[in-house]
């Protein structure tokens, strides 16, 4: 049992190496993941002989039938090539560039009044996640490199793994070489009872940013439940709009690939808008492609009876009349919604009223068209004629992934590195004071500053 | 009085016109906003005769004891320049660059596979602000030039001025030339009465962002009261201080004015920290500048002896003993607390643990205790010799202020337009599917694509 105050003691101290963090240097923190990647390739055996615990009392919570076999796999870090790819992963983030340090603006105030605006960390993480026990070590180092302190909060089934890979991070921190470059082993701590995160959600003053990654249940336990910013999102509910210019192969192949590439992703569609004046020329195509894909259709009125009328009686089996409620539905599942719409007015309307704000997908021959819904439909993605399987911090070419985000503040979409930092003003003078400046007095220069000289200022 | 359901049907209103402002062109913003500065022109009269009934109230309360003049001389739209002032800040919000449409990111994903992150409005924002009329106006203006709906909560002492303004603006929008230029009325939303916030503060489907200006009771209100992301900063515990490579005469200028500039601001200075090797050399002269300007100081134990021994026995009569909670006190006023520190490191400490993250400042001539100060003080601004009185969104040269942020995230320290946009990923595909990628398939390029063809891409 870990008490209220303990629990307040260890976040106190994620923030005290937090300050730390602040300045760390890109070679302290090259040097902190390689040790992490060297002492986690040493302590394989140690590490699966944990997840070797999980496993067994897994197992028999499948047999008991209260854990799926799907999240069994998800625990279990010794098949395939699992454990190689966690090493080569640590390596990977190091090599990502430094977010930290980015002059983003640069303004001479007044000769020898100089102000920039330069990223920094955004503090203490505190990252709630279920089953899989490599995020420690992936967060762990996302953070370490963005300079930020984290708190991390596990499943339960995963109590063992997560407790010796947490080890292994703490050991290298304590031995990073050369010793004077080694960071803080408090920067990376580990919480496992439930109710310690009811306490540090209440702790806004030592933890800057809370990333619940898990069931829609948990990310809105945590989203109304505390003041802490919350960076994630309790939806996916995305969209493809067929619009009546609409190519009839990439509306087959954008809305197959949306739904079926991995049906229980937060960027798979589970809604298909149609335009009226396609139902009978291109909407049975994407119909018999999603249906030969395995997927059930719940249509509304005019789409059922365009759709029935042009599939053959086996095809019409995987066809039902849609509720109103299907259309606030995310399925996660090979189930999909198919409305109906006159208009791209209306489809834009449908989207930001019942979609989740994630990826929307516009599939059209009209770029006017196109840019119309881009602009107006509001969500993190808006893509023409492309899958809104593409919503993913890998494939958009950031190296890494903290999480998806729904937010309309600080980060949405896809969220790498970027996500974890912020940005801090300095100024730097020779004694002035604001009275000095006004009407009949000194003015304002606001002048740009090369990035030359700002580099130069603005040293690590 | 107005109902709980009229109040969620002006803020749905509200987010309506948000969908159309995501795409609102340059032309039709600088439309609007050129229309406003005209009829507000037209209207002085009708204007200033609504602002004479607040006035007139206002006189009376003030009469009774229960307004403070200073509030009644913020309310009073007719003094000396304050009407031209308020119609020359719509034109120079016209000026200011459009903060929506900037392309921050452009990746080639495949070939005809085209990935921007592109800014754009938040949506609806809700400001809760007291006193100055003049803030209707402000902030309408710099809603429409970032593309955001915004709801407006007054304090009822300007319920007649607030309300005149807002009809301007309401007319304004729907008599905008050319008529196919004009922006939604509903763009701009008005609420007097304030139960309407506690209906406000749970609409989050509706309201993307709440900005409060006002009392730090009024700040944390609407903090502890909505799950809206909320910008703003409910203290403002600024400290300077003081090294022991310190230069004198700019030690007394960057305190002097970080005090006395303007007391009430929450960018003034409230706690001088000294470190102790500069007590007797340095610490007198300060503090007699202080003195000199009316400041009282409460000061710890070693700075109190410090200061008696050099000060006259008249100067010393502003000196006093310091109790533990002045040093977490935001005193708005000329008084100031003094402590006194070992190191750079306990500086560093204490402002990080008992001030607000807001501004604060080191005087020292060496630039490796500046770069430690500035890199490890968690706060908007850290300023090496320069006065905490600088942080301020004109003073950085932003052209327009929506307010102060003490948040870790989104947007910190003074914050101009930028603060009021966020960005979307448009993806541009010809049917591609995420399917199509992988082992064995088809590479991610991800190559940079040029800012001409971002540009030719992302038509606003």
């Amino acid at each position: 049992m870990t008490t209220t105050d303990e629990t307040t003691v260890l976040a106190q101290k994620a923030k005290t190496a937090s300050h730390v963090l602040q300045t760390a240097s890109p070679a302290q923190k090259s040097a902190a993941l390689r040790r992490i990647q060297e002492l986690l390739a040493e302590r394989k055996e140690a590490v699966l002989a944990a997840n070797k615990l999980d496993l067994e009392s897994a197992e028999k919570e499948v047999k008991a039938g209260r854990l799926s076999s799907s999240l069994y796999k998800r625990l279990d870090l010794s098949t395939g090539d699992k454990y190689n790819a966690l090493l080569e992963g640590v390596l990977d983030v190091d090599r990502l560039p430094d977010p930290t340090g980015q002059i983003t603006l640069s303004t001479k105030l007044d000769n020898d009044l100089d102000l920039y605006r330069v990223t920094c960390p955004v503090g203490v993480l505190l990252i709630i996640f279920e089953a899989r026990p490599e995020v420690v070590v992936q967060i762990s180092c996302l953070a370490i490199k963005s300079g930020n302190a984290v708190i991390l909060k596990g499943g339960k089934e995963a109590t063992h793994s997560n407790r010796a890979l947490f080890e292994v991070l703490q050991e290298a921190l304590r031995t990073t070489t050369p010793a004077d470059l080694a960071l803080p082993a408090e920067s990376v701590q580990l919480v496992s009872s439930r109710d310690e995160i009811a306490t540090l959600l209440k702790l806004d003053q030592f933890i800057d940013l809370a990333i619940p990654r898990g069931s829609k249940q948990l990310v809105q336990y945590v989203q109304s439940s505390t003041r802490i910013p919350v960076l994630g999102h309790a939806d996916g509910l995305c969209s493809v709009y067929v619009d009546e210019s609409a190519h009839v192969d990439k509306a087959v192949s954008v809305t197959v690939d949306s739904k079926i590439n991995y049906p229980a992703a937060c960027n798979a569609a589970e809604t298909l808008l149609v335009n009226s004046n396609v139902l009978s020329t291109i909407l049975p195509a994407i119909a018999r492609g999603l249906i030969e894909k395995g997927v059930s259709l719940r249509a509304d009125e005019r789409s059922l009876s365009a759709i029935t009328s042009a599939l053959s009686e086996s095809e019409r089996t995987k066809v039902t009349a849609a509720k109103e409620e299907d259309f606030d539905t995310e399925f996660l599942e090979l189930t999909m919604a198919v409305k109906t719409v006159d208009s791209l007015q209306e489809a834009v309307t449908h989207i930001n009223t019942h979609g989740s704000h994630h990826t929307d997908a516009i599939v059209t021959e009209d770029e006017e068209s196109a840019n119309f819904f881009m602009g107006r439909v509001d969500a993190a993605g808006t893509y023409w004629n492309a899958s809104t399987r593409f919503a993913d911090g890998f494939r958009y070419g950031f190296g890494a992934e903290i999480g998806v985000s729904t937010n309309k503040t600080h980060a949405r979409g896809p969220v790498g590195l970027e996500g974890l930092v912020l940005y801090k003003y300095r100024l730097y003078g020779k004694g002035q004071g604001a009275g000095m400046y006004g009407e009949g007095k000194r003015k304002y220069l606001h002048e740009q500053i090369s990035v030359e000289e700002a580099r130069k200022r603005v040293a690590q």
